[in-house]
């Protein structure tokens, strides 16, 4: 049924739609379950420490055979200067009095680092079929190992200069991910001046300006948004939403509260929660938060973290894109056939309206 | 070849691809050379006085007996107070300075008026047999009238409750226009909280809120985009960055400069010009100016065209959209021809990869 089985024969699998890599949300049994169904299940692995990812990765290999994609940020790692940082617990100090809270104490440390040495042994010593980044790609030492592992290199592009950077680096697939996107923006090349790209204009930009197969990301939740990223030259999609809430997801309870009832116009894209511009559920905080410069990526959380914990739906983060409401039910199993069946239809002009 | 043929039926046309209205940009050269191709032909009216308007009619109906849709602006008419005036001044002070120009004197006077009696008496002296609508809808007596004299009435969402909106009082068709278009965004039941949403998501939530045919707007500048927005269920296209450097279109040199080298990152959304978002070929005084309150529509102009004619360049406003690089050349029926054909190959598959 596919009219492009490029990305298909490259990952072997029979569905060329990739369940998206969301950190703190998918889990081995959602990712395995995909997979086992005919798609690409993802992992987002970019918060975990070595012997969590060491874990996830022994769970994976036990419920499936199929490949699987790891996932890693690789973010400039910056400091924050004392000025920057005590502006911060000024304009945040109203906030920390409202939940009832201290501010937290000390500089902050980053909660996570950058895709390095200690994952690449992680995953050198079980190399995942397919590892995709955010943010860039590990440095060329790291990402040809990988290579020479055997994994296969996804990495998502928000314009045309991010994917040909990409492309000429050895990524083997570009994902374009559109502004439509729930999570984290992948824009790395210049991030200040986010370009903040459709993806109806971005996608077929990136396919005439790459050789390799692209995989569309972002607005897409069932089977007509699938059909339409084929029709603009995709190779593939990568779905993320539309599995927020799915059984085998994990995602906190005022997260798939929000996505259930995700509507086009409840999100926002904000830098307040971790310090990169990130679409999330609108909130009255995101929208003050805009007045306020955050700590770089992802010194952030140092910040937000306790007020998040104190106060969970005043302070909510629940990262979704513009689609949910397009989203299917079930079980993710179910919303993969679910996609795929309905693309099917769409490909073979069943779902038209009369003509 | 079209999947849909609703919109083809109620506007009597062949083709379902609406060239946009691009109010400044379009002639009745260029309406009438679309219509005659079997597309819809747009002429931007929305900043024509009365007598230019029946002209430009006259001409139109010299050039085509083809169906042709005309455009206005529904905007609400505000004044801006006299500390906001004075601050407006103060912050352009700089500018006028570095433009070599005295500041505009006395308070503004709109240069347009929204749509009202004296268009409505143009129009239902000779109705044509489209008109379409930005920032919402003309008053309920208005509309009823022309619709009485036959018109077609088009009008423009950008979220679902816009476009339930537009339905539940009367518009025949909606168009969906998406965070990627270029010119004004036609977003009215909310402008100071722009959802911002992206075509790919947009248009099949509004396809699945209303009754009437959607027209899908925005990134769409070829055959692929327009394949794509049927598979997600639209019944036709609205297009204009790809119709701006045609031979028959009116564009200021700077503007069809802008157009013709325009890429994926090369545009922003801003209200600096003429006090609504627009997306706009970027520049550092678009950047610079996001830190300061722009008067309300169309006062803006007010403030900002004289420094437009005294340095075209710098305070260059050329309106388009994020997929000018995939337009097609030559003519206006040329292009319209292009993009049909290129559709229809994408629609039978002939476009796609080697499988």
């Amino acid at each position: 049924m596919w009219p492009d089985t490029r990305l298909c024969r490259m990952l072997d699998i029979s569905h060329p739609v990739i369940q998206a890599p969301m950190a703190g949300t998918t889990t081995p049994a959602l990712a395995a379950t995909v997979s086992e169904a005919g798609g690409l299940g993802s992992h987002g692995c970019a918060t975990l420490g070595p012997g969590t990812l060491r874990d996830d990765i022994k769970q994976l290999a036990r419920r499936t055979a199929r490949p699987v994609n790891l996932n890693f940020f690789c973010h400039d790692e910056r400091a924050i200067d004392p000025a920057h940082h005590r502006r911060l617990l000024d304009a945040l100090a109203p906030h920390y009095a409202a939940a009832g809270i201290a501010p937290p104490t000390g500089m902050p440390e980053p909660p996570f680092p950058a895709f390095g040495p200690a994952q690449l042994e992680v995953l050198l010593a079980q190399p995942p079929a397919v590892a995709s980044f955010h943010f860039g790609l590990p440095e060329a030492a790291a990402l040809a190992a990988l290579k020479a592992a055997g994994c296969r290199i996804l990495a998502s592009a928000t314009t045309v200069a991010e994917a040909r950077w990409l492309a000429d680096r050895g990524a083997d697939a570009i994902i374009a991910q559109g502004w439509e996107s729930g999570g984290h923006r992948g824009v790395f090349l210049d991030v200040a001046q986010d370009a903040r790209i459709g993806l109806f204009a971005l996608l077929p930009q990136i396919v005439d300006a790459v050789e390799q197969p692209v995989i569309a990301a972002g607005g897409i939740a069932d089977g007509r948004g699938i059909a339409a990223a084929f029709a603009l030259g995709a190779a593939g999609v990568q779905i993320g939403t539309a599995f927020i809430t799915a059984d085998e997801a994990g995602p906190k309870p005022l997260h798939a509260e929000a996505v259930r009832h995700g509507a086009d116009a409840s999100t926002r894209i904000s830098r307040a929660v971790s310090g990169r511009p990130a679409r999330a559920h609108r909130t009255a905080w995101l929208d003050d938060m805009t007045q306020v410069e955050p700590a770089p990526f992802p010194l952030m959380y140092h910040y937000v973290a306790p007020l998040l914990a104190a106060d969970p739906e005043t302070y909510r983060f629940a990262l979704y894109g513009q689609a949910a409401a397009l989203a299917p039910g079930g079980t993710a199993a179910e919303r993969l056939a679910r996609l795929v069946s309905d693309a099917e239809r769409v490909f073979s002009g069943q779902s038209h309206a009369p003509g």
